[in-house]
């Protein structure tokens, strides 16, 4: 016999698709919001339908905002010599809590991962280059800050080849110990990049 | 300066609020239906909607439901002098899947657990005493299908007692080993409820 309503199962189907969450963990989120008001549920799904609606892509950085340009590209204060290339905006907000960074970005949405069949022409690479040419030597250098990985040094690699015929400086994000890190506990590929990028105190 | 749009941040707060799930978690979630289709974020948002609007609790067995009364109450093959009494909408699924079970339910929605300030009152145990009565006798046996942990024994004891002065068998479900578990394993109060439990081969 068919004892759980229709809703719910159709509810726990669709929890089921979002990443890291299963079944049991579905059911368990749908039961949960079953059990408490329904404001809750329905707070959740007019901020799910805002979502898509009220967030656009910066068409200059292709960072997410609720205005183009975003406030970052819109800022006169800021130094448009300088970009730096992110993976995805997690990446920019990362970066803009350090408080250190006073340049522009560009958001790649994702890496080069042949293995998941994600190529160049699938990254906002090709506009990153038009950008570029487009700002008339007005671009000194780029940082390119992909994470530390396979597909982010070989992105890297990618991005940095396409620049190599011009005059603009291209940096990578230093590699090395972590704050707090322990000489210890530290992978040989990370300490053998510190070695390297040993710097005189 | 505030980079990440404030509906990005809203659905980031609401799936927070959400049991299991850390800001870490409900960002990921954020950002993951963001590269995605709008699609699969109205489909959840739409399910969400439906959740409540849909979704009765039948006035009889308390369970989740359609329509009231639910299925199970509503049909006419139930052994009606049956109830076996769960905690939750899920227990009444997981004994329905045994297909060994034709008797009808009556869903608690908690156990008492005066740590966290739920009693008695707290749970449909008032009405489960109230729609026996107004069965006329027709009930013979309730059985108690709380989980087998503290709470769940203090609540079958308790409603044990509402019942006391009637004639009506009051069962529990067998505690003793698991199929599939090992012997070596056990721990000693599931051991010595399966030996005290033993039955004749």
């Amino acid at each position: 016999m068919q004892v759980t309503p229709a809703p719910v199962t159709k509810l726990i189907d669709e929890f089921s698709r979002l990443p890291g969450i299963g079944p049991k963990t579905a059911s368990r989120l749908t039961f949960y919001l079953l059990r408490h008001p329904a404001q809750q549920t329905a707070a959740l799904a007019e901020a799910l339908r805002e979502l898509h609606q009220k967030v656009v892509f910066c068409t200059q950085c292709f960072n997410i905002a609720e205005s183009d340009p975003c406030p970052v590209c819109g800022d006169e204060h800021r130094d448009r010599s300088l970009i730096c290339v992110v993976e995805e905006p997690l990446d920019v907000l990362a970066i803009e809590r350090t408080r250190d960074y006073h340049g522009l970005y560009h958001v790649l949405h994702g890496v080069i991962a042949p293995v998941e069949g994600i190529g160049p022409e699938d990254l906002k690479i090709a506009e990153l280059v038009e950008r570029v040419r487009a700002s008339n030597d007005g671009v000194r250098e780029i940082i390119i800050a992909t994470n530390p990985n396979l597909e982010g040094e070989a992105t890297a690699m990618y991005i940095a080849r396409q620049f190599q015929t011009e005059s603009i400086k291209i940096t990578r994000l230093a590699r090395g110990l972590p704050m707090g890190g322990d000489l210890e506990y530290a992978d040989e590929i990370t300490l053998s990049r510190a070695l390297s990028g040993r710097s005189e105190m």
